[in-house]
């Protein structure tokens, strides 16, 4: 925490109003106080590099000059990275512990060069290369004699991974494999690093060996010549261009003319090419979804943060801000005591909470599902790729709208970079197509749901995410509405239930009308991807309820009482939002509906003197916030100010335009 | 219509089965076959000018240079556009048919540092100044011997209009008035064109004379030197740095240290200071509402255009994307077959028709407003302010969702910012805040809405807009559920009178139970905000709907089918959007429900054969969608590369940033 002398009055008595200790709570969401310390020790360690600083703020360069000052960065902070390893003699650990999480994002901005080499192109040889593969490209690879990417989704294709074209055909003869795109459409498009930075490259390719084709196959490739860093003869590439945000990525494309490589490059761990051309299949195909998933509960981690981040940055402000005169005679209230204002901030602390837990559920059960895949057994492998789908999408487009409702009440000032709202939305509306589309992924969810409900109705036992199928089943209305956080919560699986049962029941209607499976899917999946978004709440606000009622056990007193009112506001909001619902497939009344109203209203005042202090505790740096309007010591207009003085157009008092057109115009000579 | 040769085929079959006549649509939207004419000739005449074309695209360029290439756009379009008043001798007129609409944004795409100067500081002086005054800075501004904007937001004061800090205090001994900023927060901050172009500005301040404050009141005040440009003595100016967008309107800060000005340079029609210091108060102080609202309705025009604009590229991009595989054994189907994509566009070309007619009738009634204003009849001025603030609030807001629904329906793709999708969001989303922050306009409808209420309760009758208030009045669920769209009309008038009462006798009760009115205001003002809002839904059907009866009576019979079609569409849209208002206040059934979902999903399908047709009608030229994905003929793939080989990082194989920062980290030497 960086705390200032001179802290904004306003803020100043927001603190000392706060009812619980800060620290108590800072400490539970870290998951103890070494992990906190840790965590800090971390960020000094890495901030005191100064790596983040900048000359000129990035949003004033060029694109071109954003992504060399990306490479400089990128290149520093894995160095430092290097270095922590060797210090500490930790491995990957210490990626995890500087990339992870806030920090290595506060430093990268607008994304890095270098990530997928970390990300996917180690990962990927460690789980898809045989060991004497592993043997020669592992440590190339850790040293950085090479830096690599992955290569997968093509210009025309993205989501459905069969439909790949670009094709690695087998050359018995030269024992090498061909890579060729054979459209404009094949060529690889949007790896990170690909355009200018990477020299090596893991594509995903049509195999075909002896005049078959075999599926999607990975292959390392190399790109640029490791001296000169020029293309290789046959590989075209180069970066696609600018984009809404991350544009220190350098995504790139890729097309092969005719490349030759050797038939070690493919990575045959699982399938393999022997030297005749025989092509030898792999045991399974699902032991790919594992990092798959992994990468899904990683971004639900990441959505905390940003909403973390612009919850703190929006509330600071609104208690900073003032603004209007409702009583005559009366200053002007800081803005956050507006019950609007309050209703669009509080419920983006409660997400970021809710999601916390959330990730911390799937996790778990990430690795015991893990754990009991390397014994052999797959039963919950669809429980979880369902959940972890549906997650995905879910919490991004969640994330998505609770930093653009930060963004939006801050005001005018909210649509200045120096606001760090933007550039956050920019990086959380890409989680929403990236990893998957989300309508895509609530479809695959629907896809599990609307089998185990077709089971639930032959007699079979669920898994335990989908149990409640089961136990509310068929009946509607049936049970009497119970105006609690529990009682709510039942409700939305009596909706999520009702809205499975409801698209089993149009499909097969549609079915019988003539329709084939696939078309009757598809007519019915605009209600599909909404029972799937049902299902989803149910696992979030049971997951948040239940694990902050085991956290808040060891909590203080205090601290108990505002993590219980946040998730009431949570589960209370959400049964507002989605009102049509409980009234369709519960028993929910009018008089319900406003004392729900009332509750919620009410919850909003009980929380509204502890909103400073419920976002100081996500204990976000300054230099992680990165935002005029968010600093800790709420110096809101003056760091405004000082930011608009670092534009390189206010270096002079006349810009050389007034001279080249202005004045020209102005006197009709242009 | 820009149509080149080589059409995707793809895109040319649905050209050839859509049912209608493409161009009597177009004619229709345009107000008639003339105005398309004429619209037609105005696009060729300006862009083959060739301002728009971009050596580099913007997106590459640093900071300040977007900031040249705008001034160096806007003043090549400004000399335009008086070479075309003076050839056809229009006036005014030739600057609304360029600048208004699409054409002007085309080739504008990041904002323009002189709109201010013909959008506010010539109309401020025409509408405020005193006919000497006008005689004097009317001619020299429409001569461009001046530059001028408009400062009226402070860095800590936007909405609230009284709470301004800027001074300008009048001296009797120098007949002068000085003008001052006591604080950073009273620097001004956001006019467009302040920073580096504009050397003269109108300047909203805090009047002070003989010892009394008399509110805020217009001064023209010098900034800059005529010749050289410097700031004068006192003036500090410059810009407030980078935006989410619009990053060449040179968006400015302002402050004063004791700058004196003549007394003349007070705008005096309205209110005026005497030489001796006294004041003399305005008559009216309602008259500056009218450029307020004026604006306000060229917003909800605006929005058609965005909204337009976004469909047109998402829905031409989703006839050519093909992806995954349903069926086996058949190709990858266009993606605009599946029907969540439909889903995401069809209620966006529904919503800028919706919106179109909407700003006409809102349009119609400002006219009328105003003639009765000019005749001293101030009746329907509540009224008409309550409707234009929630219309402005709701269109800006549901265009946004809808841009950014169509830029997550093109994928990443809809990320590249060759797409122009992120850009055409950066301009929608800037609306939500400026010109009247959007809770804060709906909070102004439901003040006005609760008065309404209030005098239906005490019998009186009610303004045409607001009328329904009485006819449905007190009694919820009284009329029996009517499954039509004129039910779900009325059904929606239902629900906004019932949220209005609900808020009424909620504020009573808080009142009862102890509050001050604006504290029962406050507790119930999120209720007030989707009361205002329902207020708002049910204008915009009824408008919609009405307009397109009348409209389609003399439209052929396959124009009149699609159209009325989307009508029934978007309300069925908004009645499944809104269900739980519809439960809670009307008798609909969970029956009616289920039939309402099946008619959305019959009405996609039916409509899905148009869809290309009905975003072809909008007829927006190539050179003003600028997208990539959206261009007529479907080329998205080739455009795509085409536009990524634009990228100045492209213009080399390898990028200095190898040799300076990747080679030595890679070789350790960094």
């Amino acid at each position: 925490m960086s705390k200032s002398t001179n802290v904004n009055p306003d803020l100043q008595r927001e603190r000392e109003k706060c009812s619980f200790n800060i620290t108590e709570l800072t400490n539970l969401l870290d998951g103890g106080p070494q992990m906190t310390e840790e965590r800090r020790r971390r960020e000094a360690t890495v901030l005191n590099e100064g790596i983040h600083i900048e000359e000129v703020p990035s949003e004033y360069l060029s694109h071109k000059e954003k992504y060399e000052l990306a490479v400089k960065k990128a290149c520093l902070l894995f160095k430092l990275i290097r270095r922590l390893q060797e210090e500490e003699n930790t491995g990957m650990e210490s990626f995890r512990a500087v990339l992870g999480g806030t920090l290595g994002a506060a430093i990268l901005q607008d994304g890095s060069p270098l990530t997928l080499h970390y990300v996917m192109f180690i990962p990927t040889i460690m789980g898809q290369a045989t060991v004497e593969q592993q043997a020669y490209w592992i440590g190339r690879a850790f040293n950085l004699d090479i830096v690599g990417t992955y290569a997968q989704t093509e210009l025309g294709h993205g989501t459905f991974i069969r439909g790949l074209e670009t094709t690695a055909t087998y050359d018995p003869k030269t024992k090498e494999f061909v890579l060729h795109s054979p459209t404009l459409t094949a060529y690889k498009w949007w790896p990170g690093g690909l355009a200018h930075t990477a020299n090596y490259c893991i594509v995903m390719a049509q195999l075909y060996t002896n005049g078959q084709c075999h599926g999607i196959h990975p292959f390392i490739v190399q790109l640029r010549d490791e001296e000169t860093h020029m293309p290789l003869p046959g590989i075209k590439v180069g970066e696609i261009g600018a984009k809404l945000g991350m544009n220190g990525t350098n995504n790139g494309f890729l097309g092969f003319e005719h490349v030759r490589i050797p038939r070690e490059h493919m990575l045959m761990k699982n399938s393999q090419v022997l030297e005749d051309g025989t092509y030898v299949k792999s045991p399974s195909s699902k032991l790919t979804y594992g990092t798959m998933m992994f990468v899904r509960v990683v971004i639900v981690k990441d959505m905390c943060n940003y909403i973390a981040k612009a919850v703190t940055i929006a509330t600071r402000y609104s208690a900073v801000r003032r603004q209007s005169q409702p009583k005559p005679d009366e200053p002007e209230p800081q803005i956050i005591d507006y019950l609007t204002q309050q209703h669009k901030l509080m419920v983006g602390i409660a997400t970021a909470h809710a999601f916390q837990l959330s990730a911390e559920w799937i996790w778990n059960m990430y690795n015991n599902v893990t754990a009991e895949l390397d014994a052999g057994d797959m039963e919950r492998l669809p429980e979880l790729h369902a959940l972890s789908c549906c997650l995905k999408a879910v919490t991004t487009a969640d994330a998505a709208e609770c930093v653009e409702r930060c963004r939006l009440a801050c005001g005018g000032h909210g649509y200045m970079l120096a606001s760090n709202l933007p550039i956050t939305y920019g990086h959380v509306t890409a989680a929403c197509t990236y990893e998957g589309e989300n309508t895509v992924l609530l479809l695959q969810t629907a896809r599990y749901l609307v089998k185990a409900w077709q089971q639930s109705s032959g007699g079979n036992e669920l898994p335990p995410t989908v149990a409640y199928l089961s136990r509310v089943g068929a009946g509607r209305r049936s049970p009497p509405w119970d105006n609690t956080i529990e009682g709510i919560i039942r409700g939305f699986e009596v909706v999520a239930a009702g809205k499975i049962g409801l698209c089993v029941m149009n499909i097969e209607r549609r079915q019988k009308s003539g329709l084939s499976y696939e078309d009757a899917w598809n007519m019915t999946s605009v209600q599909l991807t909404q029972a799937s978004e049902a299902h989803c709440r149910v696992f979030i606000l049971t997951s948040y309820f239940e694990e902050t009622e085991r956290l808040v056990k060891n909590a203080s007193p205090e601290l108990r009482e505002v993590l219980l009112q946040l998730v009431d506001l949570y589960v209370v909001y959400w049964a507002l939002q989605r009102v049509g619902d409980l009234l369709r497939f519960t028993s929910i009344s009018e008089r319900d509906i406003e004392k729900l109203q009332h509750w919620y209203e009410d919850l909003l005042t009980k929380l509204r003197p502890n909103a400073v202090g419920l976002v100081d505790a996500f204990d976000l740096r300054d230099e992680i916030l990165h935002s005029a309007l968010g600093a800790y010591d709420g110096r809101v207009y003056e760091r405004l100010m000082e930011e608009a003085l670092k534009s390189p157009l206010n270096a002079e008092p006349v810009n050389q335009s007034f001279h080249k057109y202005l004045k020209p115009f102005m006197q009709g000579k242009l």
